[in-house]
């Protein structure tokens, strides 16, 4: 298995990318490409002791910035994110990832990538966490106007991805909605409500945020819109809290004192808030395992998704998305 | 003044009301009026050694369930949510509250006090906590299904309160978004953007979750379903943590004895974080302060409900809205 990295998308690309890497790959038995400039990947790579067998660096010269209009993007092939995709479509790769531009990245995949037969648009499903372990939101950010229809699809995708790289048997799949009640919602969840019933999965109807973070489902599904405020909130009020937790841990002698005693559980505590929203997020529906990584991505966020990379690989996340969404393909057409 | 406290409305009603009220009468020159069934009431009261002299009971003797269906609270004029309500259509009071049935006590205000000239959709403001003191939320769930203007509308309202209830001179206004830039959201935030920036107001923009909590702005402007799932999504998140944390203070000797160091800090940070979702919100466009408080309130959420409803009576916030409101009504007639 080959996963493609694009070393120059990220706010600390490429040294955070690099160090990443070096690390996912100590890890896994997977080969990494890193995609981009040569020179800056070795200089970045020179100040490392260890330099796995299974890296290769791949020559890309140009970069999508952050801020680049995603609609654009088609017109630089050279970009290191193009070339990581197209490494995936031309089957020299099995995944790609990049901390860049998201909106290019959704392009490219979608365009040089395809789309699986049936699905009418790609989602972003986020492994976030819960009481219960990981659960996936789809959509969470890739389309800001969906159609009920989108919604149902949300939910077989994320059902798959759930079953494929998270082994949850038959997985419960919710409507985040404001209210659990089915009457409760907007004209858009009402009648995405009645379209998931329908779906072949295990729907359990609609859940709200407490439900989500008590881990009621392993899948919740919303438009882009709400799922990326949903994710956004819940990772802006993780950082405001945590930030008045550790002004009281540095308040005074018995703040301090505190903190000593708390020790390690405190950085674990730390650590897993992170984790909830630093994990890497896949889009599901394109012929190709895309690992859409945070733009403020660390090493540790990198190395993260590349393990999601390499079990959305392991588990044939996109073949039995293919299988899946082969009987929609008739309801669409 | 006269307040109107539906005392029947809420999970743990008729006691945690009275409780509040006991505690909320105290402590304002205001006079309360606590609407429902006497004997009920009294009981609550007779555990109570402190009787103030500002407290008077007024008889309802039905009772609208949580459950009950909105559209059909109106064929109960003998309910305590709809004789509160009623007495400030009659100026027999100047605010209610309630902390029953969100659904009824909005048909309820909406219907019997009527809406604002000019105002198409009366919505739900709910100040949060944020680095730098109260956010006003504006629609914090009022409106599943809104139109570019609605939003614009809920702007200046929004404005209206943060200036004459928390005293903040032209307050920022901001439009909760998925991204800072102009050019992102959906199609609603991308009509509702350019509304906003010719309402009357300081509109700043875009703000993003992560900005709603540094207190970039003191109004954020979202749809009602939008609004309230950010709302659902912070609280739920802060309860999540905050379990993870006191885990952490129950775990092993050094674990308690940390929780006894940090002593009253963490329980002021608990109270602090619960404020941020358990104070009351006001229902603005209405002709009366209609205050909506939790279904889940305790004794001291509804203590600061009667606290906001005093603050909006004594700002004249409905005289106030009505005035920045009549430049609309030529606009919507």
């Amino acid at each position: 298995m080959v996963i493609a990295v694009d070393a120059m998308g990220g706010d600390f690309a490429p040294q955070a990318v690099v160090e990443g890497v070096l690390s996912g790959a100590a890890r896994l038995p997977a080969q990494i490409a890193l995609v981009g400039r040569p020179a800056e990947i070795e200089q970045c790579l020179a100040t490392s002791t260890q330099w796995p067998d299974n890296l290769q660096i791949v020559t890309a010269n140009d970069v999508i910035e952050m801020a680049a209009d995603p609609t654009r993007v088609l017109r630089r092939p050279e970009a290191s994110m193009a070339v990581a995709v197209d490494m995936v479509r031309d089957g020299q790769a099995q995944a790609v990832i990049s901390a860049g531009n998201s909106g290019a990245l959704l392009t490219l995949a979608h365009t040089r990538l395809g789309v699986i037969p049936g699905v009418r648009r790609p989602g972003i499903a986020a492994p976030l966490l819960s009481r219960r372990g990981p659960t996936v939101l789809i959509d969470a950010g890739a389309n800001v106007d969906c159609q009920p229809l989108h919604l149902a699809q949300f939910g077989l995708m994320g059902s798959v991805y759930a079953e494929h790289v998270f082994s949850i048997e038959n997985p419960r799949v919710g409507l985040l909605n404001i209210g659990a009640e089915r009457s409760k919602g907007n004209s858009l969840t009402a009648q995405a409500f009645d379209l998931l019933a329908d779906m072949p999965i295990n729907f359990i109807g609609n859940i709200e945020a407490d439900g989500f973070f008590a881990g009621q489902a392993d899948v919740a599904v919303a438009d882009g819109f709400v799922g990326n405020i949903a994710l956004k909130t819940a990772e802006a009020m993780a950082q405001f809290l945590m930030g008045d937790i550790c002004s009281c841990l540095d308040d005074g002698l018995g703040g301090r004192l505190a903190r000593l005693l708390l020790g390690s559980r405190l950085g674990s505590l730390r650590e897993r808030y992170d984790y909830a929203t630093y994990g890497g997020a896949l889009l599901l529906g394109v012929r190709g395992v895309t690992v859409v990584s945070h733009g403020r991505s660390d090493p540790r966020a990198i190395a993260s998704a590349i393990e999601v990379a390499y079990r959305a690989v392991e588990g044939g996340v996109v073949k039995h998305l293919a299988q899946a969404c082969r009987q929609l393909v008739s309801e669409v057409d």
